[in-house]
C-alpha cells in the first residue's frame, strides 16, 4: 500500500483495516523514505518499507487518493516508475478515490474500465481508461473505487477474493458496517443544488490541477 | 483525540477525516508519550501532543476503540485520570466502538445513555450507563457510537453541530459517502447463523476481558 504526503488517510485506512483483520495478509505501507508521512489532516503514518526494500513481487498493489499531494505524485517519475514495475507482477492493481489518477498517470489503466472520486472521474479517459460510474469497478486485475469511503466497500470485496465470502460477511459484521449516512447526499446526483454549488467551488482547483497532470502524463507515454 | 497502542485505526480516522475537512477545527492526537502508536493493524500513527502538553480545556474529547489495547486502557489509571480531568470542561465527550468502554471505565458514562460495538455493548450497564442500541447515541454532551465504521456517521453528525447541516451535507458528498455494503450483514440481527457463530468464537475472549475490566473499574469508584 503506497503512502505519500498529502494522502487522504481514510482512503488508506478503510481497506487497510479490512486487510489487517483477514489474518492471511501481510501488509506493508510503502513510501520513498522511512520519514513519517503526513496525510491531508492531522494524521501522520509511519512507512514500514521504502521503494528500495519493498518485497518483489507484491500480490496486491494499492494506491489511495488525496488532493494536492495526489497531483504531486501524478507528476513524480520515481513513484510512477515504482508503481509500473510492481504492477507488472502484481496479482491485483488497485485504488481508492483519486488513487486511480496516480495509477492512470503511471499508464496502468490504459485500456481498462475504471472509476475515481466523482469530482475528477471524467478525466479518466485522458489517461486511456474507460470511465464506469460505480462504487467499485473491476476489470481483469484492476480494481478501482469511488471517493474516500468507497474504500470500505472495496476492502470487503477484496476480502471475499482473499478469504471467501463467509469471512467477508463476518468482517462486515466485525466492522459493524451497517451505515446510516445522515443526509443521503453522498453522490452529486443525490446532493441538493446548494451542496452541488459548494462542491464546485471546493473541487474546481483540484479538477484543473488533475487535468493538467493527466495531460502531462500522456505526453510522457508518447515520447 | 486519544490514541493508544492497539487502537483500531479506522475508529479514529473515520471521524478525524471529517473533522479535518471542517476547516474550523484544530485536531490533536494525544498519547501518553510522543512515541509512535501502533494500531491493531499495520498502521502506526504519530501523536501530536502528550497528556502533559495537551491544551486545557478541550472542546471535544474523543476516544476510539480496539480489542486487547482497549482493555489495557480500561485498567490504566493514568489514562483514565487524564480523560476524567479533560471531560470536566469538554463541551462534548465522545467515542466510537469500544471507546465507550474506556469512557465508562473512567466513570464518564454513569447516568448517561450510551452505545458501543455490538459485541460488548451489553456490558455498558456494568459501567453505570443505559444501553441504547443505535448507531450514534446522544445524551446531553455525551455522544457514543457503534462499532468501527459508525465513526463516519458520528463524524458527520458532529460536523453538523460544528459547522451547520449544509456543510455536513457537503462533507458527505466530499467523502462520497453513498455506502454499498456488499453483504448487508453489518449487525448481528442481519448476519446469517454461520456468521453469527464465527463472531461468537472471535469475540468471546474480548467479551470476557471487557467484562472483567468493567467490574474492576466499578470497584475503584466505590473505594
Amino acid at each position: 500500500m503506497l503512502i505519500y504526503p498529502g494522502m487522504t488517510a481514510l482512503d488508506l485506512v478503510g481497506p487497510e483495516q479490512v486487510f489487517g483483520y483477514l489474518g492471511n495478509v501481510h501488509i506493508e505501507l510503502v513510501a520513498k523514505t522511512k520519514d513519517l508521512v503526513r496525510s491531508d489532516t492531522a494524521v501522520s503514518i509511519q512507512p514500514t518499507k521504502t521503494f528500495a526494500d519493498c518485497a518483489d513481487p507484491v500480490d496486491i498493489l494499492f494506491v489511495g487518493g488525496g488532493a494536492e499531494g495526489t497531483v504531486a505524485v501524478m507528476k513524480d517519475a520515481e513513484t510512477l516508475d515504482f508503481l509500473s514495475r510492481k504492477a507488472k507482477t502484481a496479482k491485483l492493481v488497485t485504488s481508492v478515490c483519486t488513487g486511480s489518477m496516480i495509477l492512470g498517470a503511471a499508464g496502468l489503466l490504459r485500456g481498462y474500465k475504471a472509476t475515481s472520486h466523482w469530482s475528477v472521474r471524467d478525466f479518466l479517459p485522458l489517461l486511456g481508461a474507460e470511465l464506469v460510474v460505480n462504487r467499485v469497478v473491476e476489470d481483469r486485475n484492476r480494481i478501482t473505487s469511488g471517493g474516500i469511503t468507497a474504500g470500505i466497500d472495496f476492502g470487503l470485496r477484496v476480502a471475499a477474493q482473499l478469504r471467501g465470502e463467509d469471512y467477508a460477511r463476518f468482517l462486515e459484521l466485525a466492522l459493524e458496517y451497517d451505515p446510516q449516512p445522515p443526509y443521503g447526499t453522498g453522490t452529486p446526483e443525490k446532493a441538493p443544488p446548494a451542496v452541488q454549488k459548494m462542491s464546485r467551488g471546493a473541487f474546481d482547483p483540484l479538477r484543473t490541477a488533475v487535468r493538467e497532470a493527466a495531460l502531462e502524463a500522456r505526453k510522457k507515454w508518447a515520447s
